[in-house]
């Protein structure tokens, strides 16, 4: 019988920025580490596609909150993939407190790519993996599509050594950090996310200059988008929770 | 009896670059935790200098290895604190795999600033600091004094939010991370860190525009230096080893 993956994690000191609460990067880190703990566990791991030269790529990515998990809190990640078309599946995940409390959920979209020939493998054909499915309804409303922003405020960053992962693109969560490096500590101290959209859209890679730019959207929410060279590489919503 | 701290660690997935091995900053890291999680346990630690308004700053910082733990190896941090003056104190560090084996090592020099005053704290004044002192010699060549450099290249970084700890400074460990992002790729795939020595002169804070350079000295060693509008922040100097 399949069942969902269960994964045990600690808030440590380097997950927490200046107002000692952990970075939005950080806890997306721990949710995006189940789900490869889980592929590994269920046989579509990374290790185990690379014998075809497969590789899976984050497609969509939301997460939400009830509250950010506190300084060294002990959490739990539960995932389980849902759904799988022919090109995209989706994982799900949810963020409970040691004690059972819900504290927060995320649900990802996910391609398979082959590396040889560049295009998308037919998730449909392979049997293993829809033996994997728990057709168990996402805890979250589905990652939006975010569409293009009218920038308000752009920077440039130059993607070095400690941005890439092992294909030397950029790291998707690396992203996530840019687009927070654009707001002002004060942000910081008076909102925590309530929700985060992420859309990839085209890969980027080392010395790629890449624009960062937000957009303040309507209130309570900032778009972000990141452009390489005139491409968009990806769009970000972020949706604020106000702290008292 | 005062005995040395023991602290374990495993190298995770998030700590390792685009070559599989971790980062030094990831590593240094761990170290950095352990001098904290004993500086706690042995009453002083961040959590009751504050209450005198007074912190730690990491003045030099050195490690070095024999191999790089590898990815998911679980290792072993030993620290203790060998020496004090009455402005300094010197934090000696092991780092051994499981099984015991020594892989690498490190040495730390820090100051206590009363943040009131902006000014040190006599550290031979504090009675209760000198009890913890355990007189085995440093397991490395002290921190070296790293002079100012010729640089041959060099580039700006803004100090954005992801950059900043508690007191709005930027990380040490950050300065670190930006040394290494001055060099290629290529140079990770063919070498490790043997030694890396850094010197921490001057803080700077969120919204400061760094200029990050770096020389290229004698064979198999990289200089660098960080500075904030002509002030020089931070030194550092990486001493690689050719992987065969």
């Amino acid at each position: 019988m399949i069942t969902e993956g269960v994964y045990k994690y600690k808030i440590a000191q380097r997950d927490i920025d200046f107002t000692c609460r952990p970075t939005l990067s950080s806890v997306s880190d721990y949710v995006l580490s189940a789900a490869g703990q889980d592929a590994d566990r269920n046989g579509f791991g990374i290790r185990t596609l690379s014998e075809n030269n497969w590789m899976w790529v984050l497609s969509r990515f939301c997460i939400e909150f009830e509250r950010y998990p506190a300084q060294y809190e002990d959490f739990v990640v539960r995932t389980w993939v849902s759904e799988v078309n022919r090109l995209m599946t989706t994982r799900n995940f949810t963020i409970t407190s040691a004690s059972g409390e819900r504290i927060g959920a995320a649900v990802s979209n996910w391609a398979m790519l082959d590396m040889n020939t560049r295009k998308a493998v037919d998730l449909s054909a392979n049997l293993e993996y829809a033996h994997a499915l728990i057709p168990e309804p996402s805890p979250a409303e589905l990652p939006l599509r975010i569409g293009s922003i009218k920038a308000s405020r752009q920077e440039e960053r130059r993607v070095a050594y400690g941005d890439i992962d092992f294909n030397r693109h950029t790291n998707s969560l690396r992203y996530l950090g840019m687009m927070m490096d654009m707001l002002e500590p004060e942000h910081f101290e008076n909102h925590t996310v309530r929700r985060m959209d992420m859309n990839f859209i085209h890969e980027s890679g080392y010395g790629d200059t890449l624009t960062v730019a937000m957009q303040d959207g309507v209130q309570g929410e900032t778009l972000f988008e990141i452009n390489n060279c005139g491409q968009t590489v990806c769009r970000g919503r972020a949706e604020w929770q106000k702290l008292i």
